[in-house]
């Protein structure tokens, strides 16, 4: 019996499942997502992703670090995906947590191609994209009646680390637009909106959103790289430029410093 | 002592709770809204909310029922936001659970700023959005390097019953183009994209997306309004427009049927 047991668990159905772990809040994964976690013999997880999750594990679990961070060592996403796929095959259920959705900029489809390629099944559990759930956390809402009837989300460092073409129409349109991964090219964002006359478009800022580092910077596309700069505002951040950013309360402190009219 | 509890549980200070409940699936509630749903001594729903999430809260907390299905009797806007202040006053914490995330087209930023009319404190927990997530569980992801840098989401149905004038702009973008509540009105959003020369961009409908009786349909704009009926797709049902669908398998036989080369 204790052979047949060990044999078992030596021969695991290797089996992949993407988390979204949300944007950082450990109580903003899903239900769903805390099962996966549950039943994880590996858990791969990113920079971003809240160390309290990995408590949700069994005890009896792997768990792997493979995030990107400035000036530290970090994984490719081609050895990502291999040490993936060489955990499954070893031991079985393995928890890929990721930070926020794993589809919004996560370079989640990559990996589920790639073990596809490898005849390993895969399971997506959606988690709370930030470009939604943290500008709502701050009860700024992407839509609005009257202020917006939809939003755009973009990148703004794209795969040849560009801020994306597609910025140049947002910034031209009437959408909430969100800018994921962009506080280096700030300046540059700003440029593109003032390109279009959007000086006073409400804009602001959301450094770590839902963490207790969260810090938040709310102005105009004029005003924003000051604030910014007077504010400390570091990475991970994420921008928002819309009239929707009026409604946040902290509006009014910009609209009497500068007279606009929202 | 006894009166003191029942003067107590009379005079609960009063408080809401926006939650997103998701797409569906019950399971795609977030941790944080099951634990507001834990303390609810009220929580009023929408029609698109799992049933199920109703017993995460206590058994005497009351569920009131104030969803919108056409042709059922259904509360105005104003009248929720009346109820949910009322209710507060009178028991306490009222959770408002609502489908997907509140601020994505749920006009929850009308609720917590009736709320803040009435000196209610708010709080919002945000939800899974079907936009990314119900694409996602069919592993369509709404960004992947070298098919979308930006998604684009957007209601098929304003405030005046129309399609949204973004849709217009959104057509001729690079973006994936998510559409939310648009379905009976498929035939012209489809021509808005033929007038954009997009007749063979890749395009999907989900219905009911997470749930059981989910429904997918994948195509280009060209096939969709045939497909959408030949599988007899009925509301609630989104769109997702963009070369991030050729990705699903099923599209292989959209490419071998029609010659396409996605």
């Amino acid at each position: 019996m204790k052979l047949n047991n060990e044999t078992k668990s030596q021969h695991k159905e290797p089996r992949i499942t993407l988390v979204g772990a949300g944007p950082g809040d450990a109580d903003l994964i899903t239900i769903k997502g805390m099962k996966a976690l549950q039943t994880a013999d590996v858990v791969l997880y990113d920079a971003l992703v809240n160390d309290d999750l990995l408590d949700l594990a069994p005890a009896t679990a792997q768990k792997v670090y493979v995030g990107k961070r400035s000036g530290e060592h970090s994984y490719s996403q081609d050895a990502v995906n291999q040490l993936m796929v060489d955990y499954a095959l070893n031991y079985g259920h393995v928890v890929r947590l990721k930070g926020g959705d794993p589809f919004v900029f996560g370079r989640g489809y990559e990996e589920i191609e790639f073990a596809a390629a490898h005849q390993i099944p895969t399971q997506v559990v959606p988690g709370i994209s930030s470009s939604i759930g943290v500008p709502g956390l701050q009860q700024i809402p992407v839509t609005h009646r009257g202020a917006s009837e939809s939003f755009w989300v973009i990148t703004g460092t794209t795969a040849d680390q560009q801020i994306s073409k597609d910025l140049y129409d947002a910034a031209r349109s009437n959408a909430t637009v969100v800018v994921l991964m962009g506080l280096h090219k700030l300046v540059q964002i700003t440029e593109i909106f003032k390109a279009e006359g959007k000086h006073e478009l409400p804009a602001a800022i959301i450094q770590s959103g839902s963490t207790d580092k969260e810090k938040v910077v709310i102005g105009t596309v004029e005003t924003l790289v000051e604030l910014a700069a007077a504010n400390q505002v570091k990475a991970p951040a994420m921008m928002i430029f819309g009239k929707v950013v009026s409604l946040h309360p902290a509006f009014n402190t910009v609209k009497n410093l500068y007279g606009i009219l929202a």
